[in-house]
C-alpha cells in the first residue's frame, strides 16, 4: 500500500525520465493535494485546506488540545524524487490507518498534513520577495492571502516527521534509522582575497601576490578544520571565481563561498570564528588582502528531548537499533518547533542520493520507518 | 633625445589617459611606422618596407652579408605602455646614430628593424587563424600578401635587442641591467578534476568526493613543488570554474589551467612531470577523477652563447654590473633565432608593471641600457 501510493503520487508532475516537479501552487500540485485528499477521506479523516494551502486530515480524539500531527510537505524541487516529502505524507496516512483500524478513537486527536511548501522556504527566495505573484498565485487556487494569518494553529501538541536522510551516513554505518537530535544551523559567508594580477611568465614565484594560491591555501584549511572537528561540523566551498581569469596571468582576486552547519549554535560560531581567523591569517602571511562578509546565517533547532526519547523508545519497541544523527538539511520541523513539540525520524538514502530521480530508499527501510512511525503515534496519541 | 621620440611614438595611438593600442595593420600602426621611417631617414640611414611590413633603416657597411641588427616590435597591445617594443627601435635608433657620428662607415652593414607584429604571434592568435581577413588588411596597407614568403632573409648575421623586464627581478635585486640568457619555453595545460556534486549539509566531511578541495591540494602542491625548484621555474594556475557552482552543493567538477614555464625543455619537462604525476597521486588519494589535457607548447630559446658573452663584456665595458636572467615572456628575438645569432638585454621595470600606461624605467637607466646596446653594436659591427 505505502509503496503504491508513493507511485501514484510520483506520477503527478512527473517529468519524462527524470524526476517530477510540483511547485507551490502549481497545477501539479494541486493535483497532488487532491489525491492526498481522496485518501485520506477514503481512510475515514475529516480534510480541511486552511488558507495558506496546507491540506489537514483528522482523526477526531477524546483531547481536542494538543493534538498530535505527523506529516511532511508536498512541492518537490526540480528534478525531484520519489520520496522526500511524499515519503512523510504517504506514511503517515499509512500508519493512523492502521492505528484506527488497530486502537480505533484515540485520545488525543490525530492528524495527517500535507505541507504546502518547504523546499523553496528552506532560504528565503524569490518567490516569497515578490509577494504580488504569490497572492495571484493563491487566488487562482481559491485561496484568500489575506487569511494567511489565520492559517496558524496553537492547538498542536507534538509533531512527528519521517523523511529520507538525503545523506550517506545510515547506510554508510549500516543502520537502518535514525532518530534527529537537531536540524543544524548555518551561515553563508563571502570571502573576497585580494592579490596582484601579474604577467605569468615574468613574475618570480617569491615575488607574486597570488589571490588563488592563498585562496587554495584557505580551502584546505577550512576543510582540514573541518574534518578534525568531524560530524556535526560541515563545510563547503561551493562557488569560487577569479579575476581577470586568464591562463597567463597571475588571479588578482578571488571570490568564493563558505556554506558553515552545526547542530549547536556555540559549535558553529566557533567554527566560523576558527575559519575567519586562519584565513585572515594566511592573508596577512601572503601579503593578501581579505573581506569577509556575511550572506545569510540560520540557528539550529534541537528537536524537543521527550519526543527524542519516545522515539527512541518507539524504535526499541519495533526491534530497531536506531541512532542519532544531526539533519544537515531543513526540514518543516524546524518551522513547527516554535510553536509545539517536535521531532523526526530518518530511513537511509541509497548512495546518499536526494532531489533527483536517483533518490531511493530499501522497501524494508520504508517498512520499517512506518513501523516506527506508527508506534510513536501510538504512544503520543493513545497512552 | 632617447626620451623625446619615445614620447612622440607613445601619442601615436593613445587612448585617453590609458596607455597606447598600435594593432598591426591598423591605423595607429602605420603613422607609427611613418614616424619612425622619418626618423631614419634624417639620421642618414636608407629605409625598406618588406612585404610582411617590416620596416628597416641600414647604414652600409663594407662587408654586405653578416649584418647586424637591432630594433624591436612596433605594435602594442590594448592599453599598451610607452617602452614596450617602442624602447628597441628608439635606443637601436639612437645607438646607431651616434657609432655612426663617432665611427663612421661599419665593417658590416647596420640595419635597425621596427618589427610588425609580436603582441599578438606570440601565441597563435585569431588573427593569423584568419588569413582572409589578414590579406584584406595587408593590401589596404599597399602590401602584398603573395609576397610573404619574400619577407625572409639570410643575410643577417646576428639580432641583438633592447628591452624592459616586464617583472620586477632587477628591481628588487638593485641590478641596473640583465643580459637574457634564454627565452623561457611553456606549456599550457587543462585539468579537469571530477569529484560528486553532493548536498553540503547532509554529507559529513569524510563522505565527499569533493573536487574543489583536491583542486585546491593541487594547486598548492604546484605552487609548492615550483617555489622549490626556484627560478627559472614559474607555475600559475589562472583560470578556474566550478560545476555546479552553487553555494550549497559540493563542487562536483573543477576545470583549471597551469601555465608552466622554463629556460630549458628538461627542466620544463621535469616539472611538468612531477606536477601531473602529483596531482594524480592527490586525486587518487581522494577519490577524485583527473584528466590532463595539453592546450599548447612552446619549446625554450637560449640565446647564442657568443652574443651573450659579447653583450656581457659592452655592459663592463660601460662599467655597468650586469646579471643574466631567463625571460619569462616571448620576444621577437625567439623567432630570429632559427635565422641568425640571438641577444637580448634588459632594463628594469619600475614595480615589474608592463602591458599598461603604469609601464616605467627611470632615465639613468634607459640611458644606461642604450649605452651597452651601442657599445655592443659598435663590437658587432665595427670590430
Amino acid at each position: 500500500m505505502l509503496e503504491r501510493r508513493l507511485d501514484e503520487l510520483y506520477q503527478i508532475g512527473a517529468e519524462p525520465g527524470d524526476g517530477a516537479y510540483r511547485p507551490l501552487y502549481g497545477t501539479a500540485w494541486v493535483k497532488a493535494g487532491e489525491l492526498v485528499e481522496r485518501w485520506m477521506k477514503s481512510v475515514g479523516l475529516e480534510t480541511r485546506w486552511d488558507p495558506v494551502g496546507n491540506l489537514w486530515g483528522r482523526l477526531e480524539g477524546r483531547d481536542k488540545a494538543n493534538v498530535i500531527v505527523t506529516g511532511s510537505h508536498i512541492d518537490t524541487v526540480r528534478h525531484g524524487g520519489r520520496l522526500d516529502g511524499a515519503l512523510g505524507i504517504v506514511a503517515g496516512l499509512t500508519a493512523v490507518e492502521a492505528l484506527m483500524k488497530a486502537r480505533g478513537k484515540p485520545k488525543r486527536a490525530l492528524e495527517v498534513v500535507a505541507i504546502c511548501e518547504e523546499e523553496g522556504s528552506r532560504f528565503p527566495t524569490n518567490f516569497w520577495g515578490s509577494r504580488a505573484t504569490m497572492a495571484q498565485a493563491m487566488r487562482e487556487r481559491g485561496l484568500d492571502p489575506a487569511k494567511i494569518g489565520s492559517a496558524a494553529r496553537d492547538d498542536i501538541g507534538t509533531f512527528v516527521e519521517l523523511h529520507i536522510e538525503q545523506g550517506a551516513v545510515l547506510e554508510t554505518t549500516g543502520r537502518p534509522l535514525a532518530v534527529v537530535s537537531a536540524i543544524a544551523g548555518g551561515v553563508h559567508l563571502e570571502m573576497v582575497v585580494t592579490g596582484r594580477a601579474d604577467h605569468a611568465g615574468t613574475t618570480p614565484m617569491d615575488l607574486r601576490h597570488d589571490a588563488l594560491a592563498g585562496a587554495s591555501v584557505m580551502i584546505q584549511a577550512i576543510e582540514s578544520i573541518t574534518r578534525a572537528l568531524g560530524a556535526p561540523s560541515v563545510a563547503t566551498v561551493g562557488r569560487i571565481r577569479v579575476e581577470p581569469d586568464q591562463i597567463n596571468v597571475i588571479p588578482g582576486l578571488v571570490v568564493f563561498t563558505v556554506d558553515l552547519r552545526h547542530s549547536d549554535i556555540g559549535g558553529r560560531r566557533a567554527l566560523e570564528e576558527r575559519i575567519r581567523s586562519l584565513c585572515s591569517t594566511i592573508a596577512s602571511e601572503r601579503s593578501l588582502g581579505i573581506t569577509i562578509r556575511t550572506l545569510h546565517e540560520r540557528p539550529p533547532v534541537p528537536m524537543h528531548p521527550e519526543v527524542r526519547a519516545l522515539l527512541m523508545r518507539a524504535a526499541a519497541d519495533c526491534g530497531v537499533n536506531a541512532t542519532e544523527l544531526v539533519s544537515g538539511a531543513g526540514h518543516d520541523a524546524q518551522i513547527l518547533a516554535t510553536r509545539c513539540k517536535v521531532g523526526m525520524l530518518f530511513v537511509p538514502s541509497v548512495g546518499g542520493r536526494s532531489h533527483s530521480s536517483e533518490e531511493r530508499t530499501e522497501p524494508k527501510d520504508l517498512r520499517l520507518g512506518t513501523e516506527v512511525l506508527a508506534r510513536s503515534l501510538d504512544l503520543l496519541a493513545y497512552e
